[in-house]
C-alpha cells in the first residue's frame, strides 16, 4: 500500500536541462572565436564531469566549467569581458521563473489530498531551495529533501528518517539511474517519466532490468490512476 | 534536562575562516597591479554580500564573486592565467585537509556517550558533506543537516522534524546571528564559543540579547562541563 509518494525536482516537477542546454549553446557561440562549437561542448561536458568530485551539481559548479573550459580553449587569452558574460549565462540561469511540466500543478494538488508527498532532489541546496519556493507548489510537500548524490543508501537513510516502509514508498522522477533503478534496489516502487515525451504506451517495458521492476509513464498527469492500481 | 547537543561546523568543529582569509589576501594580490589591497578586500566583501542572494554560502560562491570583482576593478582586462589563479584558490580551498579545532575530536567523543549529537550547518551541501566525511567525526552525529540560512523558523522545523523539544535542545556555534539567537528565540539553550576571525557578515554589533540569554565559552572543551551543570 503505497502512503507516500516522492518526486524529483528538475525535468520530472519542472523544466530545467533546457535552460542548461540554452546556455551550452551560448557558451558555444561565445567562444566561437577560439574553437568550433561541437569541440566546445564536447571540451565543457568532460571538464563538468571531471569537476563533479570537486564541486557537486548546479548552476554555479557548471559556470565555473564553463569559466575553466574557456581560458583552457583560449589558451588564457580569453578577456574579462567574455568571462562576466559567462557569469551573466548563470545569473540568467538562477533567475529565470520556474516553468512546471505539463499537469504538474494539477497531479500534485490531487495527489497531496490523499499521500504524504515529498521531493528529494540532487543539486545544489540554495538553488533547489529556490526553486521549489518559486515553483509555488511547496506547500504540497511535507518534506523537501536535498542531496548531493541519489544512491540506494542515500534513499535508504532518507526512509529511515522519516519512517517510511520501502513498500509504502513511491518515487516519480525523469532519471532512470537516480530516481528508478535505487528505489528498485531498496525495494520502493519507482515510476519513470522521461522528461522528452517520445513514448506512444502508457506503460512501456523496453529497459535494463526486468520490465516488471518498474513503471514508466508518458505524463505525470497519470500517476494518480497508477498509483490508485498500484494500491487497488 | 538537555539531551540533544547541536554544533555548528565552520569555525566551530574545524578551522574554515582562515582558508578564507588567506585566500583573500591572495586575491589582493593577484589584483595588486589593478588596485590597491585594501580596497580590494572591501569590493570584494560588498560583492560577496550582494552575491548571498544569487549564490548563498560557499566556496563556489565566493570564487564567482572574486571572479566577478576581479573583472571589475580590472575594467575587464584581467587575463584568463589571472582567473585560472582565482579558480586555483578554489580548487585550495576545497582539497585543503579538515583541520580540526584544539579540544573538538576529544569533547565530541566524550559527549556522544551521553547525548544525542547532531551537526547543524549553513553552506554548500556538497561542501559540507565532504568535509563532515573527511573530519573523522561522522560517525559520532546522528544527524547531519545542512542548511541555507539559519533562522529561528528553520531552527524550529529540524527540531520538529527529529521530535526534539527546545527545552532539550542546546546548540554550540561560533556564529551569535547564526548559532546562539535564533536558538534564543525558539527557546532553546545556547553556547557561544567565539573563533579567533569573524566574517565581517557575522558580527552583531550591539548585543540585542540580554547578557543571560545565552552562554559564553572560550574553549569546545569546556562544554560538557557546563552542560552537566545546567543539567543537575
Amino acid at each position: 500500500m503505497i502512503t507516500v509518494i516522492a518526486f524529483d525536482a528538475d525535468d520530472t516537477l519542472w523544466h530545467n536541462e533546457s535552460l542548461y542546454n540554452m546556455t551550452q549553446s551560448r557558451f558555444a557561440e561565445l567562444l566561437a572565436p577560439y574553437h568550433p562549437p561541437q569541440e566546445v561542448e564536447q571540451r565543457l561536458y568532460e571538464t563538468e564531469v571531471r569537476n563533479l568530485n570537486f564541486y557537486g551539481y548546479g548552476v554555479k559548479s557548471v559556470t565555473l566549467s564553463m569559466i575553466e573550459t574557456a581560458i583552457e580553449l583560449s589558451e588564457g587569452r580569453v578577456c574579462g569581458k567574455e568571462i562576466q558574460e559567462i557569469i551573466n549565462f548563470a545569473r540568467w540561469m538562477l533567475n529565470e521563473p520556474i516553468e512546471l511540466l505539463d499537469g504538474v500543478e494539477q497531479t500534485v494538488v490531487d495527489l497531496s489530498k490523499m499521500y504524504t508527498l515529498m521531493v528529494i532532489t540532487k543539486g545544489d541546496l540554495f538553488d533547489q531551495e529556490s526553486k521549489v519556493a518559486r515553483s509555488g507548489l511547496a506547500d504540497y510537500f511535507t518534506h523537501v529533501e536535498i542531496v548531493s548524490e541519489k544512491t540506494p543508501e542515500v534513499y535508504r537513510m532518507l526512509l529511515e528518517k522519516h519512517n517510511i516502509a520501502p513498500e509504502q514508498f513511491l518515487m516519480a522522477g525523469n532519471s532512470v539511474p537516480s530516481d528508478v533503478l535505487p528505489i528498485v534496489d531498496i525495494g520502493g516502487q519507482a515510476v519513470h517519466i522521461p522528461y522528452h515525451i517520445t513514448w506512444q504506451h502508457e506503460i512501456v517495458a523496453n529497459n535494463p532490468t526486468k520490465p516488471q521492476d518498474y513503471f514508466t509513464l508518458e505524463r505525470i498527469s497519470q500517476l494518480p490512476g497508477l498509483i490508485a492500481e498500484i494500491n487497488k
